[in-house]
């Protein structure tokens, strides 16, 4: 394999078709941004959005925003927006609330859809909070006439199988996966496990956190029941964005919510005594949604629609390649391992096994390179292809090849944890 | 009684010690804003500080905004800024979600703690998300070993007699109640409620949507058990901004919380496969908080707690006194009841009714002087002590005076409803 060099990277920035994406971000100088999967870049046009949203809408508009400003759908504009990125319908997806807090609202709905069955399937490996969602639901809820509620982890590869075992899968209300894992990366068959789930007689419920915005979705073909997605990642917008749920239209009329607001009663300004759930997706709002917050997603989201998804999907890839084919020119001698998932189905990050993790990715951040680690030993890098350059790839990894030449990382300040990482 | 004039209001103003808080928001020219009981002004710490969360926080520092400032713990810090304003300790209140979801987490603790009991008590005048909340839970939770779980409604006035009723105040898991009426304006007596719940056995949980930020409350005194409270009132957080909720030192440890998230797990960033609480009020936080719209709420908190709240709540009557005579002296003859509550159990609103409200109200808003409409009658006027002035009072009772002078609310376009009001 020939050396890549500087210029090599520059050269593919330069044809690049989404290379004028990056202008409309305000990056700082000086850093190479690996860290979009989880908090993304601010897109000017937020920017410039937030400010409208505080002092004209707030601040000379005040309570006629809700009509003027259309405060009053901006749950259901912004996730018309987000329905064109994970091929679903306008009507199938709304903004609200968090990522967590719309996982209770479809495993409470899951749950209630599937009354003869009592486990919710998962992964060890799936994110954390998606776990403790279902441990805090199925606590709340007790037991059933069929037996006690159970969250039951299997590994990743070994789901298919869990759902071909007759006993057990007879037993599973709903599977609920993470897309793209936040850790490995490592990309699920939507559509394959969708289908085996449905075999089995259960629902299955998609988290789209590293997906959405990051690669091609199709929750419309792979017939997926419910998906939840965070709005801070790939979508850029903003920290703490509100988050999205996805219900298939053949589900919202069964849907009772469990967390039952004003925002998502049929008639949210009559002040009716008695609940009556909004038709279609909105039953799924509860409270006011914080407008200001919600405001930068919607902006941010305009942004990517611009782009080509296969093109955004063919760079992330072609990055992520570029990062590996780096790490193996410059840094052989230093012992990582790919911590990555393959190709195929690797989503738009990768990781680097090493046991001195931490203190690298310390060394790496105090000169500007932008990753973040997570336990045991993985150094994680997230392209989002909208704004990561060639050339950043190049600098990180010229980055690390010094941090690892020099043994920058061996000083107490970088081995010692902080309290947030 | 002698006239007022506006020279008497303006006098009034000059004398005003909360004056100058007028100047730190930033009110369009040429509005009367007498409705921050629903959205409460632009406070201009609040602009320049959302400023600085976009710009500088979310634009520069990125993901290391979780350290640099403080994202992590901006819940518990605007929550002790809060606690200072309703009597708790900083340690008992976190900002987190919508009303909506807190009333749920709150709702779903005291049932949790008082299992033997299946009755959630409230008044059928409280605010209905607060009644949808609760319909939503009870639905979702099913029966109980002792019975079918309910949502019993008596007329406010009535609570403290059904909580003496011996077989169904022990019944009452909860009494949920607004502290002030969103419609009245009546202030419920939150010691005396509270001492009668507590006597039949059962939980209290107040919501302080019309009372944090309007008039002194006292959450320890009176024993309470759980608060919640919204931040875009008379808090000032802008639009849909984040909101509260308060738990008593001494039940903090017994909450297990059905939306468990990962930022109130106890140790959030080490990623386990288990949900274990955080200790204190931090449990109650789910998913990741909207740090624009949190940051917003957090500077105008900064703002409010300047002031002196036994100032405000003088000023907050005087104001309410002073609309009541001006109507009296410029409107006698249009028909308008008084239909807020008496002086001494009055929030910081009054309401007038009469059967054309709705079309007066209009003309009202078209001749610049924002208050609202609430079915089926009333024409509500919040008073905002930190920025509303006496004078504004007598120009909001001159536009009325004139639109019923002069019938100018007998319009076709005055009459027709719009979607939202």
């Amino acid at each position: 394999m020939t050396t890549i060099t500087r210029a090599d990277c520059e050269a593919r920035d330069r044809a690049d078709p989404l290379a004028s994406f990056r202008e409309r971000f305000a990056l700082p100088e000086g850093i190479v941004y690996l860290d979009g999967n989880s908090l993304g870049a601010l897109p000017k046009a937020a920017a410039l959005r937030v400010k409208h949203a505080v002092e004209r809408e707030w601040g000379a508009d005040l309570i006629k925003s809700w009509n003027v400003h259309r405060w009053i759908d901006l749950p259901q504009r912004a996730g018309a927006k987000i329905a064109r990125l994970v091929g679903a319908k306008a009507s199938e997806v709304i903004v609200a609330d968090s990522t967590s807090v719309n996982l209770f609202k479809m495993l409470a709905a899951a749950l209630r859809m599937r009354p003869g069955r009592r486990v919710i399937l998962s992964e060890p490996g799936n994110f954390p909070t998606d776990l403790y969602v279902a441990q805090g639901l199925i606590e709340m809820l007790g037991d059933r006439p069929g037996g006690k509620l159970e969250l039951k982890l299997v590994p990743g590869e070994q789901i298919v199988g869990a759902l071909d075992d007759a006993a057990l899968g007879a037993d599973v209300a709903v599977v609920s996966l993470t897309h793209v894992n936040y850790k490995s990366g490592r990309i699920h068959d939507m559509a394959a496990v969708t289908a085996k789930a449905h075999a089995a007689g259960a629902l299955m419920l998609w988290d789209l956190a590293h997906s959405a915005g990051a690669l091609p979705v199709d929750l419309g073909a792979a017939k997926a029941d419910f998906a939840v997605g965070c709005g801070y990642k790939y979508l850029n917008g903003g920290p703490g964005a509100p988050a999205f749920l996805f219900v298939a239209e053949r589900h919202q009329a069964a849907i009772r919510p469990p967390l039952a607001g004003w925002m998502g009663h049929a008639h949210p300004f009559t002040f009716d005594v008695g609940y009556e759930p909004a038709p279609g997706i909105a039953r799924n709002l509860c409270g006011t949604p914080p407008v200001l917050s919600m405001s930068a997603l919607d902006a941010a989201l305009d942004v990517m629609l611009e782009a080509d998804m296969g093109a955004l999907r063919a760079k992330s890839l072609a990055l992520g390649d570029l990062f590996l084919a780096l790490v193996e020119q410059r840094c052989a001698a230093h012992g990582f391992r790919n911590g990555s998932a393959a190709r195929h189905e690797r989503g738009s990050q990768v990781g680097l096994l090493h046991p001195e993790g931490y203190a690298i990715m310390q060394a790496l951040i105090a000169r500007g390179v932008i990753g973040d680690f997570r336990a045991p030993d993985m150094l994680r890098f997230g392209f989002a292809p909208l704004y990561n350059r060639y050339a950043e790839v190049w600098d990180a990894v010229d980055a690390l090849a010094s941090v690892m030449d020099t043994r920058a990382w061996d000083t107490p300040q970088f081995k010692a944890r902080a309290a947030v990482t």
